[in-house]
């Protein structure tokens, strides 16, 4: 029986000014997926290791199980068993559902005969991911699958956005679950024009900075005026988190997906790890554990092993 | 006595994705300001000319006017006079209140002995054009002060993006003035989250587009879902009109500011040329007379004469 292994990574979400359309992968962290081809023309998730292992193992209610079905069905007498290594805390706000759905993918698709193409994988994988979220959104799969900052429409290819090649990012995870739905019920609700306009200005801003290789204009831009004010009560200590990163020198900072995890852009490394154990610190002197995850925003997408 | 004059051009505010944020200049319309340098302390608004007349000339109520008050409460002992001559109908949504001002402001600051810095041009210009709008945006006035497609933030310096130089834009200007007020008023109410989510895929892909030189990419971002779909209704034959544009091949096509006029974007003169024509037959068949005007997206802007 033909078999792969791919590692997606995890990343971030929303990245402040871009909710559901804009993403980052992140270094150091991610599930791996290992797929068998069969000619059952369905879909078996077999194992669930790791971080994780609480996990649906019916196909369809399965993050990877569910990207794989829809994988299936474009390829008639196909079918596939995959077994998950979770290196992604569960609700934490990196992509764990999502990295799940890619790796599997990404596995999946090497050993097809005639492979699909990337825009119908970032289909799959947002189907896949749907299967946790309860949402089709592509701000986790898009970076997870190219890499990098990432503009992910819900439709047509995601769009990769050259950045700075000391554009660092310090992500703290504490130690506490914060469930996707449970953040997204917070959005509900009506939004005003006005605030739409300046979160845009931050988005335009900050796309501009990352092209123009401007730390200032990504600064500028870096805000989150629509999402993170109804969030944040969901997060224990976040006021102190974000006031930590930018004490130490942040372009900006905000929550990372759904949460709980914080994350901070900086212009070094040096500056990013600094910040790292500051921002930690901080969830302490609330009483949570957390962990810290220094990567380059551009780091690498999903690869077979 | 000292005196300058300086033409700001026409532009277009919106663009479509980024509402009050966005907006680039246009070649072929635009008006002239002549301006005296006094040492009264304060402003007169001397001449209005030209295709409008009709505006305020008490200084504070006049874009111009209260955009030099600004500069002169600047610099102590300086005043001014000025003499418009209007080249942008009244109520068009080609800017024509904010290119007053900053055509005056451009003139003023050419006199001055300690000229201002752009960001205070800047910042001055959309308080003047808020005497005519009701309301402080910059997407008309950055484009005038820096030329071709402009980011326009509330605060801080305005940022250009470089686009291709075959990308050009039809304007239609209908015969039929539609008051900014009337058409912000249109705009009052809730917003949904997933709108903006959709109106922010679009504006991240068109500057993505922008930057790489990519056709398609703008034609993928080129989408209001916000603004256009609540004014629309204000001009009469509007979806006749950008059926034209889009069966000539347009990149996308909106509203121009606040309306009345249409616009469209193309990847060729010939193209914006010959759809021209075509939306502008589509405002006739509701019985409105229509000029055209085909502008590079990287026109120039403000200049003194």
């Amino acid at each position: 029986m033909k078999a792969a292994r791919a590692f997606a990574p995890a990343s971030i979400g929303n990245v402040a000014v871009g909710f559901d359309m804009l993403g980052h992968a992140l270094q150091g962290a991610g599930d791996t997926a290992t797929v068998r081809l069969t000619t059952s023309g369905t879909v078996r998730v077999t194992a669930i290791r790791g971080v994780v292992a609480d996990l649906p193992t019916r196909a369809k209610d399965n993050t990877a199980g569910r990207a794989l079905l829809g994988l299936a069905k474009l390829r008639p007498g196909v079918g596939f068993e995959v077994e998950l290594d979770k290196g992604i805390p569960l609700g934490s706000g990196m992509g764990g559902s999502a990295a799940s759905a890619v790796a599997a993918l990404v596995a999946a698709n090497s050993l097809l005969t005639k492979p699909v193409p990337l825009e119908t994988l970032y289909d799959l994988a947002m189907d896949g991911e749907a299967a946790a979220s309860g949402s089709k959104h592509g701000d986790n799969v898009a970076p997870m699958l190219l890499g990098g900052l990432v503009i992910a429409p819900v439709y047509g290819v995601p769009v990769r956005v050259p950045v700075p090649s000391t554009l660092f990012c310090a992500l703290v995870h504490p130690h506490f679950v914060l469930e996707t739905r449970k953040s997204r019920a917070a959005l509900k609700g009506a939004y005003e024009l006005h605030d739409f306009v300046v979160q845009s200005e931050g988005l335009a801003l900050l796309l501009a900075g990352c092209w123009q290789k401007d730390f200032e204009l990504i600064r500028r831009g870096f805000r989150d005026v629509l999402v993170e004010p109804r969030r944040a009560r969901l997060i224990p200590g976040f006021a102190r988190v974000k006031e930590a990163a930018l004490d130490s020198g942040a372009l900006g900072s905000s929550i990372s997906g759904g949460g709980p995890s914080v994350f901070a852009w900086f212009d070094s490394k040096a500056k990013a790890q600094k910040a790292g154990a500051a921002m930690a610190q901080a969830f302490r002197s609330v009483k949570l554990g957390a962990d810290v995850l220094v990567s380059k925003v551009a780091a690498p997408g999903a690869r077979v092993l």
